[in-house]
């Protein structure tokens, strides 16, 4: 264990948390000798997540007593404001990858809009690379600290930024109608999320101001060149993970759904986990549970000039934890399909 | 029971003939006294629906063996084309509410092209009567025979057709992606519906393809006065119940989304079952479970000349049996309201 | 409205509360006219319990705003222990059905024990009448407070009782092995309780420790003669009604599961909720959601002398606030099925 | 690759197959060279099984096109009565698991009685090991046939051998309440385990009457030295996977709970995958899904003398594909934790 890179994970008592110890469990070259949660501190992490007793962990402890100097790189998975204060503590030599939104707005003036606070930590924020690996892959490989992405944002941004950078759509019609499951909602007790209010029911919510929208906007108006401004309506849906964005664009004149399909499969032909789908196939979420794979299908609509992209993710995977570790592969320069090659769980 | 009217269930081991036993088991005007299912023949119907045990029903027989000299009213639930060919051959003084697909589309070349092969009973058709209550009361109210609405065609043209009708939004641009729980596919076992296929994740399916296409398109093109095409894509939920439809339209210049909301206030201001929910407000499917309401939220988008519409039903209430007593009251004269003011069940 | 029964239910935002008024929505000889919420007072129902908004009832007050003397009845839906006060508070002509724990227990030492406080109305606690209809349908009827029977005693002990009645069952050999849906744990947002935590997956709890117990073991003890102790393990299931007991017994000499299954139908040949099911057969929760059933089934085991009971009801309806009905309508000398006789919701 | 052992798997196109093929994906001694599915012949796994697309698997052809010279292992996972034909007609060098029922029964006997025809190999059923590792681990190592458990029996089992084996508990006092999730029922479509007929809703099946009851008593009969008949009662509990067993025992006099579980403690101390609990506690089958452990927790019942039990596994790895994946590693002398060490998935 040597020469293994030192982790620690604050906020290791949410599902990103949990979810970064079972990928790691099985990573060669980490080990998480520290793990912060304010209100578990002194317990063992089984106390809390039972799925996780047969990994060898450290107890959870607050997060002023970790000795950050036997660190190498930190996992923050605090609430979002919280995150500002704490990064800005720690050592400037330790990496650090981010999964709140404190770090992903490089306006800051929209973070404090869509957030409700002033950025603490503004100069800060313009040494953050967001780490959408696939799209800023050379950023992250050289970053001190990385926002990981929303769980939205990765579903909807991986199909249409190398659209919008080859403008093969109309940036001002852009619609992402997404369902996801129940898990992206945290693991406080909500009476939103209580099993009964859940079940057997789907509902639109945040329709039209989700904080995510931004996030969106932000990707898409850096590819396309110009402010791009875009529907986001966001659903909830009887499961525990996944992310389907249903994404309706027009296509520029002299392209099509085939067009448009084209020029992902040549953006990710490379990319181990991007999928682009032959024409007439879509995904399930179920097929995703637990894995780091964006599947992606374009479809032609009835609608001249239209087509119809389906994008598909685990959102505690590719869209939280999983995206993660796959930016600390990149930034410890090794495969970035590190521990992310189990297969999904299915059924 | 002398003076109640004698009514036939066709196809009465479907989801659809289970539900309208259900709801009339409560109706005080009516008498099912004949039940029939092919492949059940012979069985009562608490051996193939034990949760209607409580009702007093007749057992299930063939066709064949109905004589329809002693029926008012018959319900079918027949699968598409084997309908046209029993209800061609029903007396003429039967009054008929079609739960199948066969009489919905009055253009007799679009069926073929869209279910495979020629109608059956192209003369029946043209005295077939598209049974979407609220926009065709009246003549439902003379009607002969129903073609009673889709599920997916009435989430979506509840809330479109008095706006196209108005010509407060765009009839090119009309985006429909809806959500449906697994009933909407019937009782009959298919690898694809096994729960552990289903449960904990979706899917889209029929991208641009689905049936339910041509029939919405019908009834907004008429609302419209001309040829209107739309985007519509359904996706599997895992819940039994219910449909619901995010709709995303540009609105005509001079209005916005509360103009939207007006115009539907107002339309069905004096419905029963039809409810326009105040600004910020969406609903969730499950809380419309059992029940034949329509809800319908508007939303601006932050598009600007964009709305949102969420349109939430149950599929096998206001989608299909529900419904289809509706137009069973307003052929008989009796309030509409009988036999469906039981309230949803929640949790 | 001047001659029905006016009624008041209070702590109305729980389940129960929400379920007595979708149940008396249908009840010709009552009117709901006051509605008491701690926590929601000043709101509508719909605001809270959005599936209720088709009903007609009064905004939600905290008690102090009830005028009683305008009260028939009350339901009252409160925790334990705060329910003994206020039903103490109440007028003493006003006729009471209480949904909590807190006058089921007759020995208040025992209730002492098991909730952790003394008794707060022991002298009313003595005139309370324990609501299991079918066994106690003469004292409720005369009664003027009915301590409404937990779910787990209901589908443990309606089968049971006439067994230990007639001494065909070994008294201390029996074992209810019981599993719930997730309702029964009530609407306040809790960890265990999160969508997250409960679907696909299930545990036991409670086990040999529930306070269910000495309740059942209570009516058990009334219909042997003597102090029956059982073993009781409940356990949640990722489902929103329903209970299931599977109850193990030692038959005594000289009879059979056939004999235990004649008893069971000679007790319960006239109840118009309580079925006992022939032989080889048993009953899914998912048939009886919503509804105000008990059905049983009975079969011999492979170990020579046992038998295995298999009793269903809904958690929130026969467990609940549909047996509660069905007692107010016992008091009131009205048939036990008024408003009751809605069929289950399937699928 | 030269070196790695050669694994086919008949029966690929299963629940238990898919199983197989996502957990060896991590194995680093094994490569799978070749899957058989009669109907699905022809086709790549992904066409099958999306979720399987990242691995690199071969086609499926039909079972005649496997030149089994160059297999060094079976996985058999094709449906009883075929499976005792298809591998008596392997080559006798040739390792062989099966996970059908066909070779668990040493008595032929009992084999037709409870499977309603002959056993078609009897003479290689008395080569056949009984694949419980813990229980039978040396012949497993030597072994050429292994007879993998089933997944009620393997639940069921593992606590109990040791307690009889120690005679502990009253042999004829043993009731087995068992639940398991739907994939147990395997993936072809059959009308009751339709997503509709299963989701919110439990119910009881093969009462005194489950195939897995003489297994279980065969594994019990050994371990006492007597014959053991006992109560077998599986419910269908809407979930993918998991089994969890509510065992039910009279301890023998001079012992108790804590006995029984001192005496589980010492069997399982060394046990990489079988795990007992501090008194009190006891497992969900949610923290279990996709992993190879079996939790057990047991407590003192408040009937005098009796004890209770919980037994939960995942049905899939414990249950099946993982079992046989330890048998595999015990086989080739691998440590049998081999491929088997990822983290439960959760939630």
């Amino acid at each position: 264990m040597t020469d293994k890179k030192k982790i620690a994970i604050l906020g290791a008592s949410g599902y990103t948390g949990a979810e970064l110890m079972r990928l790691l469990a099985l990573h060669p070259h980490v080990a998480i000798t520290a793990l912060a949660a304010e209100r578990s501190a002194g317990q063992p992490v089984w106390a809390v997540y039972p799925h996780l007793a047969g990994v060898a962990l450290p107890d959870m402890v607050k997060i002023d007593a970790i000795d950050f100097s036997k660190i190498d790189l930190v996992f923050c998975c605090l609430p979002h404001a919280t995150t500002q204060k704490v990064i800005a503590a720690l050592p400037a030599n330790l990496k650090v990858i981010d999964l709140s939104a404190d770090f992903r707005l490089k306006d800051t003036a929209a973070y404090a809009q869509w957030y409700g606070h002033e950025h603490h930590a503004p100069d800060l924020q313009k040494t953050a690379v967001y780490g959408l690996t696939e799209i800023n892959r050379d950023a992250v490989r050289a970053a001190r600290l990385v926002a990981n992405p929303g769980c939205y944002p990765t579903a909807a941004q991986l199909p249409l930024i190398p659209l919008l950078r080859k403008k093969q759509i109309e940036p001002g019609d852009i619609i992402v109608d997404a369902k996801s499951g129940v898990s992206g909602a945290g693991r406080d007790a909500k009476p939103d999320y209580q099993y009964c209010e859940v079940t057997d029911g789907m509902r639109a919510y945040g329709v039209a101001s989700h904080r995510h929208t931004p996030e969106i906007e932000q990707g898409l108006s850096e590819a396309f060149g110009k402010p791009v401004t875009i529907n986001f309506t966001p659903h909830l849906v009887p499961m525990s993970r996944g992310i389907l964005a249903s994404i309706y664009v027009k296509h520029a004149d002299g392209t099509s759904a085939n067009g448009l399909r084209d020029t992902l499969n040549a953006a990710y032909a490379k990319e181990p986990f991007v999928h682009v789908l032959p024409a007439g196939a879509s995904a399930s979420t179920r097929n995703l549970r637990g894995s780091n794979h964006c599947v992606i299908g374009v479809f032609a609509d009835r609608v001249p000039g239209r087509a119809i992209i389906i994008s598909v993710i685990d959102n505690l995977v590719k869209g939280a934890s999983g995206q993660a570790v796959q930016n600390m592969n990149a930034m410890f320069g090794w495969p970035e399909t590190t521990a992310l090659e189990q297969p999904p769980l299915f059924p």
